[in-house]
């Protein structure tokens, strides 16, 4: 640390021109992203409650409030009627709250948990933590977990099967309605992760069967700052039974509440004000509007890849679009050096592109006629 | 979520007024939280990196960048040299990591941390999350830990010993120095946390032995949105040698970076800016200036409850003062209904006051005339 201090205004002018070296989600160019732009709400009402935090609520009762109500909120939406759940660091959180109730519930001595092999990684961090051992059921031809491998995985030790709801690598969505029949016949819980489907799937037109309306389901991760659009951190778990926010508390012997559920202390309550915000400010009908276009330009670009010769590896399931090329690495390689940001998957040696809301026809267009020449 | 949206200028109107029902810093009666009021460059600085993700820091060079920088800065303020760590959502997840780290290294069947009896309640997530064994050491009469009963508690399963820098309750500085010299003779890991005390302690005169310097030191726990006057969720871990960071590894298969270290996965590029500013706004100078008046302003605190008749838990070892009353319960509970919030802790029944910056004389004053009254 420096001995004295600078001006500020000189501080952030240098973190303005610094910024310049940050790519843009406005540019049109991230391809490989799951977040975007926050909508401008965001930005506005994160700045309204930078102050508040979500760990000290007695001190900040109104960020409470609207904890509850993104809670309520998302439970609405997704069916869970009076589901109980908190807003989070992200996805990871969310995932690990979720696998430690359903452990602490069972309190077996060799717990297990069923993953799709498409999983995102953030299980193995908690697995890794939290001591559970991942055992890995296969996809079928779509991606999709395979749930008759999942039913022959349950043994004695298995304290949850996991589901996703828009994998990170394909946007893949699990038949969470067969997980669901299988998790009820044998007493099992089931998590969904929906850290990016679960504000994309009840808005479109061809919906999946995902939700708590499927009676199989215990919790669900769903992040608004995915494609909800709210500011980073702000992930969600919702859990359909409140009773299970017992397997997660700890005693907080000196702060004006005296309990925690969640895994973070200290929580600003501008996460929660920023999605509250974008909630209210879209509704249904603008986060329809958003996710349909995203949806069509997924299909545009899918249309327009085969047309000039690319092979996709599976038909868009959401709005991630997956394609190989002949030699798919190096193409990776050459369109980051032409300034289009797309993953490169190794496990399926495929280009995988995030049609998210800044990303729009004419970036599409211009991608295409890059990759055509 | 309601179907239609909402005009966003009535939305942030709506967030506005609910803000009022929270408590405001600024009111200087907020007498119970270790966070205060963000310096005001640090609330700039997070609108500037709003997008950004650490999490994806390929595309967001420069915001890696700055995290880079705050840790090294961290790292010079606590005579790190060249330690490695991660700007991370908080306190409880540099505790994490820094157990999770020692835990792997060993990789024993059943390993124990020995913690103070006065560990913060974080470490009590930490052992129940990654199934270590906390063993407690008891304090003596200033309220830090034993270290003699802290080399008796050491085990051939102890993967760490925890010294707190500042407790969450009083404010103690546990005997860094003894528990060094332990660490070293037995070759266990030594974790400091001063989640509160990092940015306290090398900013006062009367220093204490805490950081680096003592070779013992393994890692540390720094927060800048405690005494840093940062934005919320702005935590720090450093590690001594930078090879610890391979026990936290992650594979992260579709990102443009891949692995990660720390446990949540997308992180905001805004929260490392604004600790970044408010390092280069203040400098030395200007965290000695702040941290000075708050050590002051909690002797006066302790010197004005004696002389009215109160008894203090301890002399105040930084800026936290305890008292007792006659019912001690009794009065935190009237002094909320008089708009001081305090603590009250259980376990010491003592009222406890935590001197932040936004805690100026004048509250002081007016808070001993009210109980003096």
């Amino acid at each position: 640390m420096q001995p004295k201090g600078t001006h500020a205004r000189d501080v952030i002018a240098e973190l303005k021109s610094r910024n310049e070296q940050n790519k843009r989600y406005t540019s049109g160019r991230i391809l490989c992203s799951m977040c975007t732009s926050p909508h401008s709400v965001a930005k506005k009402a994160y700045q309204q409650f930078f102050e508040s935090n979500l760990g000290d609520q007695a001190l900040f009762p109104a960020a409470a409030e609207i904890e509850r109500e993104v809670i309520a909120q998302l439970s609405d939406l997704l069916h869970g009627k009076d589901a109980a759940g908190f807003v989070v660091s992200g996805g990871t959180e969310a995932n690990l709250l979720a696998l430690l109730a359903a452990k602490n519930k069972t309190n077996l001595a060799q717990p297990e948990v069923i993953l799709p092999d498409s999983a995102h990684f953030s299980f193995t961090k908690t697995c890794n933590l939290i001591g559970l051992k991942p055992v890995y059921a296969s996809l079928d031809g779509n991606y999709r977990v395979n749930p008759s491998i999942v039913e022959k995985l349950i043994s004695k030790n298995t304290v949850a099967i996991v589901g996703t709801a828009g994998t990170a690598e394909l946007g893949a969505v699990d038949p969470i309605d067969d997980l669901s029949k299988i998790a009820l016949r044998y007493n099992v819980h089931l998590h969904v992760d929906a850290a990016f489907g679960g504000l994309i799937i009840p808005f479109i037109e061809k919906a999946f069967a995902f939700d708590f309306n499927l009676e199989g389901v215990e919790s669900m991760t769903v992040d608004p700052h995915k494609m909800g659009m709210a500011a980073i951190p702000a992930g969600g778990i919702l859990f359909r039974r409140k009773e299970m926010l017992g397997y997660l508390k700890t005693e907080t012997p000196y702060l004006s509440d005296n309990c925690h559920y969640t895994f973070v202390g200290t929580r600003s309550g501008a996460s929660a004000a920023s999605a509250w915000a974008v909630f209210k400010t879209l509704g249904v009908e603008g986060y329809t509007r958003i996710v349909s276009k995203c949806i069509k330009n997924a299909h545009v670009l899918a249309r327009g890849l085969e047309k000039i010769g690319y092979t996709l590896l599976c038909e868009p399931q959401l709005n991630i679009v997956a394609f190989k090329a002949k030699n798919t690495k190096q193409l990776s390689e050459t369109l980051w050096r032409k300034g289009w940001y797309v993953s490169y998957i190794p496990r399926y040696d495929c280009i995988r592109v995030v049609v998210m809301p800044h990303v729009k026809r004419r970036h599409i267009s211009a991608f295409l006629a890059d990759l055509a020449t």
